[in-house]
């Protein structure tokens, strides 16, 4: 979880797998909070209707949850399955992006 | 998410789709809300073991669940799919109703 | 939700069915927290690096759930079918097992 920028949105990521490492764990968890932040760090402090990161799109909560989900996924490309992204807008509203059937 | 009456549950709505409209969201936050908010006015300082909405049935959570699930869906039909209403008793409990398979 | 030891974890444990009992609920949840009340109490109080019910293993938040589920689900046996034990380690990270196909 990671605050982006001057709204309080809050972005969580869900990774999936059939089994663990030696240690126990699906992905580290530090190494994915890092690749979150720096994911984040593209977007922060810029004024996110003029970003051009995000295309010109609409910096809705779902179009920013499919746009962390895509970069994300890069960066983790070959350590966990990123299963699913979901921005929060609010703590009444989020958005969730994911690719495979829930 | 909404309050409902006295107790104070919350219930969230899910919405699902492949596609987002030209604003790059699924569905209008504001109208979603809206089309929640006057489903739960039906119920709204009622009391539920006796209110002739829920049909006889006993309030519980799962039960509150499906009728709104019903009657949004109803309120929202051809704007988005309704994936799943869940209904919060207490922070530390939830039933949800949906009607696809997770 | 139940507390576990001088962590703050929590552990959320999800349940599914097709159909509600005669007080349209899906489990009683009494029963549900009782049960895993005494799952918990098996880990209370010990240094989960040295417990022996966890047969060695490190206790990750992703053992922990897999354990936790294992157990709750032979306590709860024939009430109603456990999907899912999740275990949240932070409130910004938690680990999730699941038998069944999300």
């Amino acid at each position: 979880m990671e605050q982006l920028h001057s709204h309080d949105w809050k972005v969580e990521a869900h990774f999936v797998g059939r089994s663990l490492d030696k240690h126990g764990v699906l992905i580290d968890s530090g190494a994915a909070q890092d690749a979150l932040r720096r994911v984040l760090a593209e977007l922060d402090g810029r004024d996110l209707t003029d970003a051009r990161e995000l295309d010109g799109t609409n910096p809705s909560a779902e179009n920013l949850a499919c746009w962390v989900f895509a970069r994300l996924r890069d960066r983790l490309k070959g350590r966990a399955e990123l299963a699913r992204v979901r921005v929060w807008e609010s703590p009444g509203f989020a958005a969730a992006y994911q690719e495979t059937q829930e």
